[in-house]
């Protein structure tokens, strides 16, 4: 079967609670995400030009418009940081061209958030297998591959909460194929996360316009001329889940930099000791990360993101490595973090994944203490959702975090977005 | 140097005169292909469903909404019958991409008309260079160049008509890369025009966002993960034109029917000649075109849009082949044209080109009349202006065709698109 006709199969499928359970999570991160990424000043003469009428639609930062310049907009800021959700197999980003377009349109139609939610990892679910059946060519390609399945994936949640029927979800599809777009050569400026956000409206407007009666072509995902042929896709193979779906290996950043340090500041969260007691700590990580993020001594906040010594001492120290904005030029120069990054040595150990470290702290007791992680190994929701809020209260302050987090477990889809404005 | 460079070269160069007289018949015909349009009933409800929101810029068909919407909305209605320019370097339909975003932007800064035409005849020219650049591949590989060359030139031209910065420009053609799409899987459907209306879309969006402040990569075109790498482009030199630009070698339709038929359509026009005087008729193509419009006894309006006998028989006989309306049923059945057809022989003849045909009438008399023509053959700004005047009687009515054409010759840009609505 084709990979249209395997989605239109999948898209009125009921959604497993457990499914259903993770996109609470990752909605609450995208939230958070997007109303701390809301902050970021070079976006808002931007926002602002798009926020000239106004709608029923919220936004980041505070403010409503229509459904699909929301979508634009909440895309883009909720990926400004560069914080939100991943998926490895997708590989990308889900939530950020998901959620934009179905908590949307949920808006416009007053619709419970508990049926969003469903939309919603339907979409998401869709956006993981697309980016499958396009495969790594496609992503190493030049493809990036949030906005390209995502759009995808925002469509086909969209069409599953409009009840669009299968014949018309087939042209939203086609429509959505002459829409995904985006390439990997934006890395690194404002563009990256615009390409989340056009990939949220395509999702909206393919689905709204099919609606309308525009047609399109019967597989514009697999046709001869298709988006998969045309874009460098690979064709793979896709099953359609059964009970365990894709989002549940999703993965949430939990620290607010490379992704290289993550792993190695999980282990560091076990250790349980004070920077007076540490005589020497030893990190042990896959090589390919030490050109990436192993500044033994950075000067600005920026480097200290690429610095396994200077965050090994932040985490040691406790200050939250989650919180954007501890990585400030001030704690790269703290005369108490120097003193203890000072005391780091990274070695590479080519026996390591790139999703695996190994630590050793010997304490001026002469105890000697091991502790390891991996970004792959499960975590359960409870210890998950614990996590992000953790995450959020870095980025957000107690009371915001904790009354986003209510919303975002709740019933009620208005409770929820009216935490999208700054307090 | 690479096509990023040259474009920001290019794009604040003076408009030779010729080009923008050109330009001006292309935005005639382009208006008058816009109005017909908007008359296709199938597009109503995805129009009614766009124009939510009044703004200072008019659509085809009547009303004003914002100039990205319009953009969208015009673009897309402009080229539903398929009647438009084409630019056969470029491969494409340069002015449905171009036109509604410049035009669009023009009406809300309200500039004059000289000037907007300046900018579209800049933006079409950029399109054609673009299309070159991206090359046969690109077009063959599936995607709809109309749309993905046409983007970059709509961005391109808007960009000289809001006069950004060379700096401001580079980052509106870089977001650009990541919004250009579009397939030829569409063919058929309404996502064939709609490819348009994305251009259009996209053109004016990426040089307002690019304005706001948002920033994208350097070399969006070229970059080792930009648009031409991704896409299938070919990369292929283009020198910056000087005198002669390649806008002045567009070709326009003057008749509705399959692009086969119009070499031989046109030999005719000089025939003079009743249909009661003749014989038979012989036609000479190039042996492609025998599979895809000979068919010797249409029975509908549609299959008339493919015979050589019957379209011959209409012309020969005074019905004009420019208008829309004259492809019915009744004229396939019609027995003075049927009478007439059943006179006429098609001949294959791989010694004539794609673009040649050649017509033997032989008279009730005797005498032999051998009449040819070739679509590439040059047509002075004043037969084509004549021709394009014929073209819009025929689809207008001798009213609207006679004000919109003194309105797209005149100064004042609220002349012309005050012309869009239906009367």
């Amino acid at each position: 079967m084709a990979i249209t006709d395997k989605l239109i199969k999948f898209y009125r499928t009921e959604v497993p609670e457990e499914a259903a359970a993770m996109m609470r999570l990752s909605l609450f991160d995208w939230a958070a995400c997007g109303i701390a990424g809301a902050r970021e000043s070079a976006f808002h003469p931007f926002i602002r030009a798009q926020m000239v009428e106004e709608g029923p639609v919220r936004v980041f930062g505070g403010g409503a418009t229509g459904v699909a310049v929301a979508a634009l907009v909440n895309g883009t800021l909720s990926h400004a940081l560069d914080y939100d959700d991943t998926h490895f197999a997708h590989l990308g980003h889900p939530s950020v061209a998901v959620l934009p377009a179905v908590i949307g349109l949920a808006e416009t139609l007053d619709i419970a958030l508990t049926d969003a939610v469903d939309a919603a990892a339907l979409g998401v679910e869709a956006s993981i297998l697309t980016g499958i059946w396009l495969g790594r060519t496609h992503y190493q390609t030049g493809f990036h591959q949030t906005a390209t399945a995502g759009a995808f994936g925002a469509t086909l949640g969209a069409a599953r909460l409009l009840d669009l029927s299968p014949a018309t979800t087939r042209h939203a599809l086609g429509i959505c194929a002459s829409m995904a777009s985006g390439i990997k050569e934006q890395f690194g400026t404002m563009a990256k996360p615009l390409n989340a956000g056009l990939a949220a409206r395509s999702g909206v407007e393919a689905a709204l316009w099919a609606q309308s009666g525009l047609t399109a072509a019967r597989d514009g995902l697999a046709g001869p001329l298709g988006f998969g042929p045309t874009h460098h896709g690979e064709d793979a193979e896709i099953k359609l889940p059964k009970k365990v779906w894709n989002i549940s290996s999703i993965s949430h950043k939990f620290h607010a930099c490379c992704h290289g340090l993550h792993a190695t500041l999980e282990a560091f969260g076990e250790a349980d000791v004070t920077p007076d007691r540490i005589s020497s700590v030893r990190i042990r990580v896959h090589p390919r990360w030490m050109s990436v993020c192993n500044i033994a001594a950075p000067e600005t906040g920026l480097e200290v993101k690429f610095s396994y010594a200077h965050t090994a001492a932040m985490v040691l120290s406790g200050h939250s490595t989650g919180a954007i904005a501890n990585f400030s030029d001030a704690v790269a120069r703290d005369a108490d973090l120097v003193d203890l990054r000072d005391r780091v040595e990274v070695v590479a150990d080519d026996s390591l994944s790139e999703t695996q470290a190994q630590v050793t702290l010997t304490l001026g007791s002469g105890e000697v203490r091991r502790l390891r992680h991996d970004l792959l190994s499960p975590l359960s929701l409870e210890t998950r959702s614990e996590k992000l809020r953790t995450k959020a209260r870095a980025l957000l302050g107690e009371g915001h975090a904790e009354t986003l987090w209510q919303a975002a477990i709740g019933v009620e889809l208005d409770g929820l977005t009216e935490q999208f404005a700054q307090p």
